[in-house]
């Protein structure tokens, strides 16, 4: 993702707006051919001097002004007059932004579909693996790791419709000329945006939009819910990994993680940097959003902010997502700790199921009277709570020791969970329909 | 707004859900027809003592909890075991807000399909109306008031797409009980979640989402694009209202943004409190998408911080709309002022114009030489650019007096400033079809 | 801290600054003693009605306006002309906010305060509590509860610092009149400053500050400590309490944080209060910061943004000091399960402390080794490396059965812990210098 | 500043860490005089390969595990076990960052002393230059040019004052080993930390303070005020230098600003640059107040968010002060044109001092009438106030031509003006005494 943004790559996408805007405006016979060939001769961003152009840059105020100049010096007089023409700076440069948004926007949109697709498959596989559930970091009643993971998945899906809604729906040509007016292609200027929409293949909206930063905005606010996504994700699977939790572990490797100081140690490595690339990522929100308050016909400041600003959250939101895949690789589970952790309260998890059963037979009040007392004792003794119901008379008189080991078992007490968890895989599939795959 | 979001309001939202959920359960079966009427029958928010439930909400750590005890002991013991089956606090507040943001959401849409019709009608009723361009705050070439207004309507019908597509897809029932498997229903529980669904007239998701917050930043970031676009369009106002350029101005009124001692001053109340909401609006967005990251079943504080964080949101967004609606109705738009700043520059924003016309005649490089000439001229002894011309022999001889006086009127290049506003107006009406109309 | 924001307050805060002003403006003569004493008669917010105040505002755009036409009705004829004399809307309401910051900022700091000393308390009471050191979650080497409570009683420490400091350096009067020259007032504008500064107790900055506000941002900055600083402590606690650390814990109450349905729960209420309202209050912050842009001699939003955003940083962060102190007040600690955590890993986190009383007998390389052999054999047959490695001849050869004992007590293996905990001790004794105490 | 914080940087502060810590250790014994001399000898940056440690860095998880195996590696086997004693990652890490923030904030303490210098410079010559002040963008009462650089002066004096206390109060050294307890160093750890404290030259913190991230929160608060302050500034200059008011300009220079199309424009290069720069500076500041929610002994993923976060906030404050430094330079003053704006109301922002003036003949009531009598005829009729009340017979009789004159001379209606420039002159005067000047 870093070089989809660099200079580099910003530069060759300000000189396929030029070659594109060259050839629009040769078919329509504002400029020879050969003019539109000269220039796109000249295209190779490996011609120019980077360096050179930063420099410049901060004098002209944008890159464009002095690309422009280098690329007029380079196609020589036949050509010169016809770089550039009718367009504005900011033209270029938005309009190659899109085309490193809508290059960034593929590279995260496949590895989003890939993050979905192994939490599909963790979810599926898992489905059944039973753990407490956690509410408030309290343990709550049990659940499975495939329901844990199958709203992962349903988070992910969503994160990565939003990317493919403004794939599609947000990015656009740039092309007004001076104000937005494109008065410098006098009549003709509706005819040249089409024809240079078309070259460079993005949609053509309905006027220019130098200070309507709508869809820069909207493109952030999905690559927010990108990182609010990992953010959620790899939250939960630090926890997990915790040695207090230690349900789940990111793969360890050679050099990764490990501490031979401390042998016992698992270090959260890509959890921890998917964790800060997702941070980073929402931080970068705010000041787009913020950043649409632009003035008049050119903003003066806030169109500024975004060059930089974009870039960082393109290639923080991908980290994020790559980090957190990178986690998941391999990610090992261990249910024989998660059975002992939902064991740990010694089946006072278990309390509200077994009221639910006793009450079946004596009544709501009479049952929660009964599980109370028994939650009370199994307390003060530190006895298993079946141990203390099955030694309760008034108890064992409805609930025999069959029936009490069927009340205990965790897995009888999961309500919708396999309906759930098959309703996000089949969501999921259905999301994925007619959408690109992964690479 | 303030009403949607208010104490009552959620307390009644939070009653709905009850009553739905009963009846929804008696339609099945697992609650008495009568227990679900007794329900319905103390769902009027009245009866309840505000007060105290947030007292006691402090204590409980949420609203449900004291709200649900409250129901029971009204209800009586033949329905009290009826009250809540099956659900967990997060279930009555989610639920609840989901139903307050519909409300607030249609009630902001349907503001802000007013604002865009009003926006609709101004840039169609000013489509021809000159006005200079500023690019950096800079005059730049001529524009007309109906273009500016174009892009604003665009930035409006775009963000007005965002909420209708939110109230569409982000709405959703909330409903999971304990930890998010509906044990507690047993193999019911998703039965029940239909029901209650089309009790509410709420989508059903594809599993509870309490920590799945994707919905809440969704809503959030296209109230946040509303923000943004009320930003902007208010800032260009202001800058339009401003003494120094003064072509467009808030209407007046009795105690309204006068100063008797400074009686030139006409202040930009509505528009002052537009940019105050819509900055902070954009800062409660932030909260929202950063609170994304939310601990496995159920949040210890990100969900909270939603409670108070969401309603600011509502009512800072809408106050943005509102503020910038009654600062458009009525609005005064000077065209004579308007003129004399197109003017200002004594006719050096139409330099552009002129050389185009020139070279024409004598090539580009000898235009752009005659006309640098010219500027240099008429900068030099105060002069307009076009009496320079008129006086330069070498320029006279390709463009006589009514060539220049054609070439010097900016509504003579306005390039495609009609197509552009028709563009904006069609693509509005398109975005409209099937869509609820204001109120 | 509601009250010291809510609307009567802002109102009592601005008829405060007319009293101050026209008293100052009688001690130099620019006023009748009785008009000042007539004006002081009617300060009363009580006899003003707040919903009509509010109506009026929002057309005059400030509660300043409606407020002084009240005020000059109330005072009538005689005192009427000496309302308000020489001052702008903004150096009252300006004024009036600094005098309820004021409030507010003793109030915090006053509770601050108040939990530091509970923190100081607490880290001297448990210095010697063990406990297992996390880094990234993992357990990695001992230290104590008190250690960790030393670490919460600097940032508080230093989080009231910030408070003192803006309490005495960001506070100042507002008063410049209408573009901050005093104009009207002639020559006197800078006598009637000083009286109206010591009137209000309030220092006179060196020119009004109507579009600097660095004041705001540093106060805001400083309850952004404050709220970070709750942040870290309850985040802390949050995991404290979590059913798999479950180390300390909220004391419970009636109606507090229990669950009849889930009796093993302990929901921390308060510290999840306190995240929430820490995250709001960040949230806040961003705002005041980036509203500090403010255009020339009054803002056209950003002064306006700060009415409804600085109450509620005050009241946010104030509630987040507020709901940590109730956690804390009756903190339980279960040593035992400290005891019994630091334990879990069956002596592995003391194997860098086995290698380090190794090496001083076999040098560095060969207890590396050594140790490294054992925990592999510890972790592979589910020994305690104390056991494996007091099978190993070639280690008991050098670390006897004491030795070890000695080797495997954390509490031997603290380090600077104690020196630490007195260094924080004594640090916060020493900022308390000099300095308010708790009320 | 770029290079205070790039990769070398980093990793040269990291060696100098290493360095000083073995020198430490030698001084009191623990590590032979020659290991550390040998350890200094391998502390040039430039023997390592700062792509590979980058590569190791995503599997090791931060930067210091590869560098240490590589330092161990190259200072051979008799000073390896030497390197890094008793300290731990995060330690190399945060020690080094507080040198490069050393560096980095003598840098833009030293920038923006030299533009509050040339802010200081800029009051004092132009503390007469008249002006109009303009509240809500609306003309308002005359100001001079001098005291609204008095005014930014202060909020300069102000950030730069809040950089200096962050340089004295908020670097520290990070020294605690695995936990915060310096354990491995057993009784010895607090002489190394205060060894290793005057080595660097960075004063001893009470405790370690590895999730304690105050100091940073400060640090990014204080560069969040100085980015408000160019905001401010910036914003303001840049509406001066608008074509609509078109009273104070950034130097033109060649390749700057120009525009060959556009002759007349003055882009304001630098100053948009500082504006960008402000606002991605302040989008930084809230992840480090929101980052100081760290998890017990050691961060899992908000420390993490520090590292690219840091140093972009230095690059970008740095580069708003710079920029804005800039843009002052050679700034063009034009008082011509500042008059012409302060008539453009012909007279009217004088109504306020003619109602005084009046009033103090015939009272305030009839003063009010009479003016506003004039008022509405001068704007009815397109007069100057001073006309219009010169044709009024119940005027004259009061006020004489040149009492009318005086009136309506801005210069004599400056209140305090010259009291207040002196006063914030004299206050950075004062704030500057004992500080260190520019370079």
């Amino acid at each position: 993702m870093a070089a989809v943004f660099d200079d580099r790559a910003r530069l060759a996408a300000m000189l396929a707006f030029e070659v594109a805007l060259a050839r629009a405006e040769a078919a329509i016979g504002l400029v020879p051919e050969m003019a539109a060939e000269t220039i796109a001769g000249h295209a190779d961003p490996d011609r120019y001097d980077l360096g050179r152009l930063a420099a410049e840059t901060m004098l002209a105020g944008n890159p464009a002004i002095p690309l422009v100049k280098h690329l007029q010096a380079a196609v020589g007089p036949e050509a010169r007059d016809h770089v550039h023409l009718g367009a504005t700076s900011q033209d270029v440069i938005d309009s190659g932004t899109m085309l490193q948004m809508r290059a960034g926007l593929d590279l995260i949109i496949r590895d989003t579909t890939a993050l979905a697709e192994t939490l599909a498959a963790l979810a599926d596989r898992h489905r059944g693996t039973l753990q407490i559930g956690r509410t408030l970091l309290q343990h709550a009643v049990p659940v499975t790791f495939g329901l844990k993971v199958a709203g992962w998945l349903t988070m992910a899906a969503r994160a990565r419709a939003a990317l493919v809604r403004v794939r599609g729906e947000a990015l656009a040509l740039q092309f007004g000329g001076a104000a937005g007016t494109l008065s410098a292609l006098g009549s003709e200027g509706l005819e040249v945006a089409v024809a240079l929409a078309a070259e460079l293949d993005l949609p053509l909206p309905a006027l220019p939009w130098h200070t309507d930063r709508t869809r820069i905005a909207e493109i952030a606010g999905a690559l927010g819910m990108v990182a609010g996504m990992v953010g959620k994700i790899a939250g939960d699977l630090v926890q997990e990994m915790s040695s207090d939790v230690a349900e789940a572990f990111e793969a360890t490797g050679p050099g990764k993680g490990g501490s031979s100081a401390m042998p016992h140690k698992r270090n959260p490595v890509h959890l921890v940097a998917a964790r800060a690339a997702a941070a980073e990522a929402i931080g970068c929100v705010p000041v787009l959003i913020g950043g649409m308050v632009q003035e008049f016909e050119r903003a003066a400041g806030n169109w500024h902010a975004e060059w930089r600003t974009l870039p960082r959250l393109f290639v923080a939101a991908h980290g994020a997502v790559v980090n957190l895949a990178r986690a998941l690789d391999g990610l090992e589970i261990d249910p024989a700790r998660m059975r002992a952790n939902l064991e740990a309260t010694r089946g006072l998890v278990m309390a509200e199921a077994a009221t639910a059963r006793l009450a079946a037979a004596v009544g709501k009040v009479e049952a929660r009277r009964l599980i109370e007392r028994a939650v009370a004792r199994a307390v003060a003794e530190d006895l298993h709570l079946e141990d203390a119901l099955a030694e309760d008379p008034a108890v064992v008189r409805h609930l025999g020791p069959e029936a009490l080991a069927e009340t205990f078992d965790p897995a009888g007490y999961l309500g919708a969970t396999e309906a759930f968890v098959d309703r996000a895989l089949d969501a999921w599939d259905a999301s994925r329909d007619g959408l690109p795959g992964p690479a």
